[in-house]
């Protein structure tokens, strides 16, 4: 885009910029024309230039410390749970508007402290849950959003449509790129260990279950759920497969129609004749999802893909941040 | 091993060099100890050295003609269906043990002509299925076997000891490498189509569903199947997940013991305390097997993982010969 | 950005949007400020919506034929040489600006004759190498560009700041991704023949070495070349490690400050003080080059990484139109 | 093979039984017919169950401490540096045939000093260098053998024929798998850092430096040389593509004949007509060279492949301690 056109009218911060989404967003932040980029924070490498670490991000920016951060119209968290809540409170108070992308404003008091202790601020609960296209007017209105996990952005997007239905029984085979376990090196994200494998992990319950669960529910749903994460060896990008009982069998032309009133319109979210591709998701904000009849059982199969680093986390931020200030919400994002 | 003590007893055969498993078979006999390479067939590629096109395969045979292979004591077919019965019909007449890893000799009749056409000699069917943990006995008394698909065989060790449950609905989420697609390219074996992708396919209905099927009503099940296959990014391995609902649910530990029974003292399948991974099996003809309960839903859940090179196709053939032979049943495999 | 604020002025078109460098530049169109994708030529998909075939085009075009496309201010052109030279031709006499991504306008008559054949139209030779940074002037003055090839474009980016020097003796040793390969599926760019293997080519002789010899020359070298391309198993990108004999041996400062000098200012050149990754470039328009010297034989190493569907191919191709056109260098490109 | 046909005949340890190595080593082991694995050790797993952690290692062991390991025959040494030697002093000094895969016993003391510090037991200066194919009588007169570093087993295999020209100038660019730095998780060994890339590193100086150097020069070489290593994404094999500058510029032919005839008769070593795959060596102890004249500019080019792990690491091990022993030099390796 010509530079010479930029109109920014908001100053952004990202507040936690050594993992791989504040990374993220700090690119998609130096290319929007309606933001201007004035701070990454990372307690463990303030002082240092953000480009050396992150050669992406076009900026002279240094890396400052979370509590320097201020006087920022837009933030985004990008901290691990317990981290953000304490800074999202400080920065509302302040005036910023915020986007966490931890999960510490997704779920309900009782499901938070079931999955991860005590929240530091039990009365900010519950949170704006931002999957922008169930509930962009919440979102609109709200000066803090809970971005959603990745899996359940996924899931969500695929099954809600669903809910219009009897929906009984579902199983959710959730495959994900190697990005979704953080920067941090350890065993598992050695690419000895994930190079020409699949590996299920976390069988017995992983964070994003309750979150999937009170998605459903608040769309009217109570089925029963398994879900089942698994690594494979890719790095940015989820794909999962979805297996739906519903009362009534549903006819295939009535199940894609379905669907395509849903999304009718929606920017970001496709709706497909045949099973979708990550690489048509990579790098971009969108979902693609296809739904289909399995003949010989009846059951429902969706088949959904997202970037699990953009509509599972940054881009989606992002979205929301466009419509919490009223900006265009592809603005930034493709 | 001393190629000095060899003690080799019978001539073998690979009819079909050409592709993936005919290559794995013949470097698999150059170095089983009883069992002599004395012919790789190749209609394409005849009169050139075996060795030029397949480096690991350690000899000095030029391919021949698929009707040129004769005298032998055993025979391995990896041909397309349909080319593989009349063959397999010349070689038995002549004396050969065969194992054929096409689908001629999988299916009854019925189920052939719905999936593959009209079958080139019906009156061989229905053949022995030597899924050989299944069907040991029937395997050492035949001499024509029918070597299982690679999802099939997953997808049977892993639920055949379920059965002894009351087994009423199955979803198999399945995932290939892509060496399952066989050698001849195209468009969704092209590098750039399957690297950093994972995608569902054969959504309508796969070849391998009806042999799952046949297999769990020969163990004596009925259950509801989904089967779902999906290619991810590595050659050889295939991973299932497969989620099943039992009459009544049961306790993880009794689940654990059951399988360990079904397979206790069989040498090439474990009954594993968490996930497995491929890189635990591949390039030998193993196959482990994770079954839990999933405690929210009462379903079980139970994670198989082969390669499907070996274990899902050479590997096999040649356990089956073995005991077709009456050789120890892991000689020349690890 | 702003759909609203899109200021398009030119109307643009891809003859032939078959491969992947076509779709990469139909990708890049959509989204850029000043030009309109009207057209999307494919002889074998005439008829069919672009968008089924290349979804990431968001774009409610289909494609037409070669011969169809017309009334364009600008055109790309991504066909095979031989077939893009005619074409050129017809649109530059219609007052269209081309940039011809095949090697047809590259090289010096003789260089052509030996490496692909009788050139259609040897009195449109030689053409302005639009190998942007080197050539600007000229570009910005042509109607027709020879946009680069992806090695040389690395390699001539990483080695003419060094002509100041007396280069001497050159060995390019370059790893590309599968994509620049093309998108016909062949067995060379099966998964399994890429995937966990390096394999060089071309050992005999590659087309790009007669570019890579003619950019040295018009910069004013002359070295003895030798250029051995290699297959790495991942899809886009090019990484080159270049050994250079200098007739003096430079000091590691002095070595840095020649390339800080010549790429001084350069939006889309990188000079780094460590190897460059392909993730720093990856689906951007970005060289990075990182010069050296081998102290214990004073050889100059210099790595250079780019995105080879990006600078080495649609990514330039958009950065010469742009200078063509008078518009920002930068506009629409990353 | 036939347990019953097992004849071992001599007791077997892997000292340091925790990184690949060890993994690779107990598990060829396992099957070797003459050596028996009688420990496997690791002071951090101690106690445990060596299938546990190793489920391709078949064997009923617990992991023993390091100076547990005593009354074996026959003793692999798979430790960092300084941390081998007095392992290796004690066990020799009990009468065991060792061959220690660490750097300990590879260079001259001078060299030792410098890339590594001072050396635990200098007096044991300097130690049989194990490259099998070049030095197998040594080998074999010895109780101490330096198993080479991978790197320098690919690029003396290459090299040494060609020292009977008068080499001059010599380029090694090398490509590495990332088993090749290790089991311990670093961000250098992230999936996401290596995935899509390839990146060059220790360009001021690798350590196998002066092993490759005090390899020519024992062949009697004493070329300038470049060495280059870079990381691919791949988990086993290394590829080096090597650049010679000779005195006399040979016919293509001739070289072809010199390889041929150093090579004539070795198992473990293929000459090549085209360049060679790693997929031809992955899981062997074999070594592929491609020896050719770049017509152009009169420089021999020369490609090598091995599996890093086999003949680079654990599979040459066991080549040296069956010469050590006696054994068929091919016995438990393929």
């Amino acid at each position: 885009m010509r530079t010479s056109e930029k109109t920014t009218t908001y100053r952004a911060a990202v507040v936690g910029g050594s993992g791989f989404t504040g990374a993220e967003l700090a690119e998609l932040l130096v290319r929007h024309p309606s933001l201007e980029l004035v701070a990454v924070s990372s307690d463990t490498q303030a002082g240092s230039p953000v480009a050396e670490s992150l050669p992406r991000v076009r900026t002279g920016l240094d890396f400052c410390r979370h509590d320097e951060v201020a006087d920022v119209d837009a933030a985004f968290l990008c901290l691990p749970d317990k981290a953000a809540a304490p800074i999202a409170k400080r920065l509302l108070d302040e005036g910023t508007a915020v986007v966490d992308l931890s999960p510490d404003f997704r779920l309900g008091i009782d499901d938070y402290r079931e999955w991860y202790g005590e929240h530091p601020h039990p009365e900010m609960l519950p949170g704006v849950y931002g999957l922008t296209e169930l509930h962009r007017d919440e979102v609109a209105a709200a000066r803090l959003v809970a971005n959603p996990g990745c899996y359940p952005t996924a899931a969500l997007l695929a099954l809600t449509p669903l809910l219009a239905l009897d929906v009984q029984d579902v199983v959710i085979d959730s495959k994900s790129g190697v990005s979704g376990a953080g920067k941090t090196p350890n065993a598992r994200t050695h690419f000895c260990s994930v190079d020409s494998d699949v590996t299920a992990y976390a069988t017995a319950g992983h964070r994003h279950y309750p979150e999937i669960v009170a998605g459903l529910t608040r769309g009217g749903g109570h089925p029963d759920i398994t879900f089942v994460p698994q690594v494979v060896p890719l790095q940015r990008g989820i794909q999962e497969t979805i297996y739906v009982r519903t009362a009534e069998r549903p006819a295939a032309d009535d199940l894609r129609a379905l669907y395509a009133e849903a999304y009718d319109g929606e920017p970001f979210v496709d709706v497909c004749d045949a099973p979708p591709s990550l690489r048509d998701v990579a790098r971009t904000n969108r979902c693609r999802i296809f739904p289909t009849v399995d003949e010989r059982t009846g059951r429902v199969l969706v088949v959904v893909v997202i970037d699990n680093l953009l509509k599972g986390a940054s881009g989606q931020a992002l979205q929301n941040m466009n419509v919490m200030l009223g900006l265009p919400e592809q603005e930034g994002l493709c």
